[in-house]
């Protein structure tokens, strides 16, 4: 593991390492900010994915979110968003391949050989940052679009791996919308079931840990009516009586602009369950 | 004047505009913050000017600053560090030309066409925003690296101009280090005395209005011993009796990590002179 960035913020260390990930077959980027807290100890962590485009750069560089961070003494590890690299399949535009793993295990080829976000965020990168950096095991997840997906996914398949969860303009149905059944018909073939396993809103009917949910939807939102639809995510929680905070935040859109403006409320209802 | 980007932020919003500005002889764009506050009436407003190759974006993508503009109820307005289109001089590098403007009046071929930042920072774009928008004449500036330069510059040759005056790292003698010295001598010849009018430790030993200076300087800025020197400023003040508060910031870098640290201080100290 190599650092590459290394960066004094709020009185911390936003810093961004490569890796060899095994899971992934390639070579990884992610970024990691220590608040001025970790020098004393163990903290806690705040897993961050990010949406379609993105790297493990946008989060840091946009959302201000060190600040809260620095505060409450978290810290905030942020994955690519795909396997990178020479030998990675990719494929024309923004919504498939590099840029665009949507936090599934894939199956089908060319994807299945690397893959394999799901296991790489849920496993490989929390083990990797347990060891190597002072943090605890309490962790919590938040993201950003395809990345609030990912959060509820992994959320909702993995009790007991996080304290908390929350989600800016998640895809909620992927199985449902055009970005989804893209990258799931692509990544994980016809089979309906396995789309199941990585859909939010086919998993929070029968989540066994009902993990309150928060989630942060702009009204101006350019992807809301096709893509986003967060009310079925917040439906098929009600009927099964599981607590999802949707709210509905009149004139944002879909920007870092969005998400600055309510990551630190974000941050303070993680602060709260993973020092509970 | 066009509205080019509308982005709910922190209950205000962030747009940018264009514009055809008469003084520069081109199309320039803008970024203004309007805080919530500015529904109900004029708000003070803190100008803030970028360094080397940005644009009027990365101030308002990267420092977090929208936060505190809220808070305080001040709008902020970024311009482009240069005249910017396809008629305009420009030169290889980063350091000269497009994106590196100087906040001066050039005065040498070909560069004074087009290069006129200071009067379009001190006066054509005031003017414009203050005509335009729901803001009043009380003024603050601020920047960063050349823009440190350029809102030192600026506060200290038009007294009465602004209230507050503050920098990050700040170019504060630009005839004594590389970067000041090639781009003046290519925008205003090899005459000193031209030189001197924008050089802030030349400007601060006759100062007619004292204001006080708040300056952060990060001590692991790759630029601090070359280019920014910001003791220079400092011995020149304190000989002259002008208060300048110069912090040296451990670990900090030259970037805008260093930057959103400690916006949220600076904007406050523009918030008690405006509201003064």
């Amino acid at each position: 593991m190599e650092r590459i960035e290394h960066r004094a913020c709020f009185g911390g260390w936003q810093d961004v390492y490569r890796h060899r990930s095994a899971v992934l077959g390639c070579d990884m980027s992610f970024a990691i900010y220590l608040p001025p807290q970790a020098q004393d100890g163990p903290v806690p962590v705040l897993y961050w994915l990010s949406g379609l485009t993105c790297s493990e750069q946008n989060f840091i560089t946009k959302a201000g979110a060190q600040r809260y961070a620095a505060e409450h003494g978290i810290a905030i590890v942020c994955p690519d968003t795909s396997p990178r690299g020479d030998g990675v399949a990719d494929a024309d535009g923004y919504d498939l391949g590099k840029g665009a793993g949507f936090y599934v295990n894939a199956t089908q080829a060319p994807w299945a050989a690397h893959y394999r976000m799901f296991d790489y965020v849920a496993d490989e990168l929390p083990a990797l940052v347990e060891a190597q950096f002072p943090v605890s095991d309490a962790r919590a997840i938040s993201g950003h679009s395809m990345g609030g997906h990912g959060a509820l996914v992994l959320a909702l398949s993995k009790p007991g791996r996080y304290r908390s969860v929350s989600a800016f303009a998640p895809i909620v149905a992927p199985s449902l919308v055009p970005w989804g059944q893209k990258a799931f018909a692509a990544y994980l073939g016809d089979d309906r079931a396995a789309w199941a396993q990585y859909d939010a809103s086919a998993l929070i009917t029968a989540a066994v840990e009902k993990l309150p949910v928060l989630i942060d939807q702009g009204e101006a939102d350019e992807f809301l009516e096709v893509e986003l639809q967060p009310w079925r995510l917040k439906d098929a929680a009600d009927a099964a009586g599981h607590p999802v905070y949707l709210r509905m935040q009149p004139g944002y859109d879909h920007s870092y602009y969005f998400i600055a403006s309510f990551i630190g409320e974000h941050i303070a209802h993680h602060a709260a369950a993973l020092k509970a």
